[in-house]
């Protein structure tokens, strides 16, 4: 049969990063191309010792079908360190449990985007969200990040010349791909023009709480007096992100209809894994959990900037993040990035080409994204020794 | 803010279903609403076991990240099963898991279907996945059901005057809401009319394991010779909804856009429960399994029925369902169906309006779904009673 398929998913390819994943599973090759929390950061004992004590006390609970807003426990869990450890009121909002933050950014994007709006993001940005974006025919319009965060100039001129903008994407905190922190003011400057155009943010915090350095800042959702905020938090990056479970706060109407939306996409998120996350929340400690990633993530981040600041040509900028999983680094002028990448792939180093996160991937673009989570300290020393002697020899 | 939500979600109401199900958490509603499998077919201490296995040999796999096609072992050994025990050759075909047969729904539509486009589905149908495909903006044409399943010349005359249909849709064993089985002639036809007309046939099979009666029909798949068909089967009837893992099987090219939309919807399916799927598959006796969760709903479908039989009025028709958790019953003409499910309620048994389940919720219809499979026998008994007693004060 020639088949025929619908006009969403025949303009999507395959998200170059799950592609370059699959190629990273090749374990001859240094792996900075991935996004994987690092595996000594997985509270494993705790995990197994919880899910022994949920199969002995709850099996039935933890096997039957649940309701999709999510097992009420966690839920009440997550709403308490919303409102307590983000600062975020409860009372005119709700808050839903999701497949991972990713379903965050289907729900929303379902609850509110027609095929052909607007939706407004940074640029660069996380592909898997500007493709699910993609997958409901949005159009996509990116705005230049600068050292602060988006250029807020730019984002009110797209917003004039873009009525029919449903939404504003924004990872606040130590962005992917590009390791930078959106400044206080520009939060509140973001957050003015959405209520002045009337459109919705979806503010993605996935890695907020992994900060190893500078002063943490107030989320937008906790200066949302308005309901103009989808927050959209996660377990993936400070528990474990096999268990797929994370959760969106978001305006009272908006969650109903994400909560429909949710019947249609998977009925409920994995039970187990939910108890899995509402027991850690309750017996563990979670803040001296989060101290200790953010620990091991500071010395790999450190680790992997000296390298380069020993080993790159000095024609080679980086970012410096505060916390996260990611640096940006981008060629001079005149450089070949993809060309690049293809020679690291080679020498058996992955690291993302940058062009796979902009809005429009036919912008020009000298940056890639190295990630410093997933690989091992040696071989972040062995990967940016590789990666210095090709910038050496090219710029 | 006034919010103004897509058009695919404005047009959407929670689902009937879900929210009947909500009301059922009222322990002193017996459960006649519900779709859940029986808690005592849960292989409890087996999955505990399987559990603290894999937390003792590969935490790391997990918890990690993973690919989107699904975990690489239960792939293989889902295709092994859907090769061998229901003949389903693979050569043409590929699989990947799905976060319950929902889902399923959700990436079919989301490949094939365009705003606009027409899904035939059997009538009554499934209301999760005709929610599934009115949030694509689909149209619904239902075709409605006879003893052995839908009309098919209705069938062939609604392919023929909906030009733009993409799917036909159905459930082929002991089909939810009402019970029948489709016979092997007429999913003969079902496929010579896809194929006739170029259109693709969705064969969603959750139940077709727990057969307790009659002989096994083939699946449409098992005679899909020209990529027509797009099977899926689901661990949550056999194992556990809960863990929320299920596979799709269709012609590569289809699979492949699947996969696009699903690392858009949420990246992967949770890791723990594929594995604990896949260490069940290799460890147990599955046939072995299925026979014990067979024997208690046969046993449980009898008890119903032998209740009806006594209890209601004559007037009210039932089917005989081969295996499944579900039968329809139908009040005489003239009754009204949602005053009955009404006042059933207020006697404390949940049962759910057959509307719920029509491609268009204004077709009269005197019909209602029971499941067998949630209450416990005492609740059987008692709720049958009470529902016999109401339709002969009213019929």
């Amino acid at each position: 049969m020639e088949y025929k398929f619908s006009n969403r998913i025949s303009s999507l390819q395959p998200s170059l990063i799950r592609e370059i994943l699959k190629a990273t599973s090749d374990p001859g090759v240094i792996p900075f191309a991935a996004g994987n929390p690092a595996p000594d950061a997985f509270p494993i004992e705790k995990i197994s010792q919880i899910t022994r004590d949920i199969f002995a006390s709850d099996p039935i609970g933890a096997l039957q079908y649940s309701i999709t807003e999510g097992y009420p426990a966690l839920r009440a869990a997550c709403r308490d360190l919303v409102e307590n450890h983000y600062g975020v009121p409860m009372a005119e909002n709700e808050l839903i449990i999701i497949t991972g933050a990713q379903q965050g950014a289907d729900l929303t994007c379902k609850a509110l985007v027609n095929e052909g709006d607007t939706v407004i993001c940074e640029d660069p940005s996380f592909i898997g969200c500007l493709n699910a974006f993609r997958s409901y025919g949005a159009k996509l319009v990116g705005i230049p990040m600068e050292e602060d965060g988006m250029d807020v100039a730019k984002l009110e001129y797209a917003l004039k010349n873009h009525p029919n903008t449903k939404l504003i994407y924004t990872i606040p905190n130590f962005q992917n791909p590009s390791g930078i922190t959106t400044s206080l003011k520009k939060r509140q400057e973001i957050l003015r023009l959405a209520e002045k155009y009337g459109v919705m943010v979806m503010e993605d915090n996935p890695y907020g709480d992994l900060r190893f350095s500078g002063e943490a800042v107030p989320s937008i959702k906790s200066m949302d007096k308005n309901g103009h905020v989808v927050y959209v938090g996660s377990f993936s990056k400070i528990l474990a992100p096999g268990l797929r479970v994370a959760f969106a706060v978001a305006p009272k109407p908006l969650i109903a209809k994400m909560t429909v939306g949710k019947q249609c996409a998977d009925v409920h998120t994995t039970i187990l894994t939910q108890m899995i996350c509402e027991r850690f929340l309750a017996t563990c400690d979670l803040t001296a959990h989060i101290q200790k990633i953010s620990d091991i993530y500071r010395k790999k981040c450190q680790l992997m900037i000296d390298c380069i600041d020993r080993e790159f040509s000095p024609k080679v900028t980086h970012t410096n993040p505060e916390g996260g999983l990611f640096l940006w680094c981008t060629l001079p002028e005149g450089a070949d990035m993809l060309d690049f990448c293809q020679r690291a792939v080679q020498a058996k180093v992955a690291v993302v080409p940058g062009v796979a996160f902009l809005a429009d991937e036919t912008t020009p673009c000298r940056s890639f994204r190295m990630n410093f989570s997933t690989p091992t300290d040696e071989n972040i020393i062995k990967g940016v020794s590789i990666l210095g002697k090709l910038t050496k020899e090219l710029y």
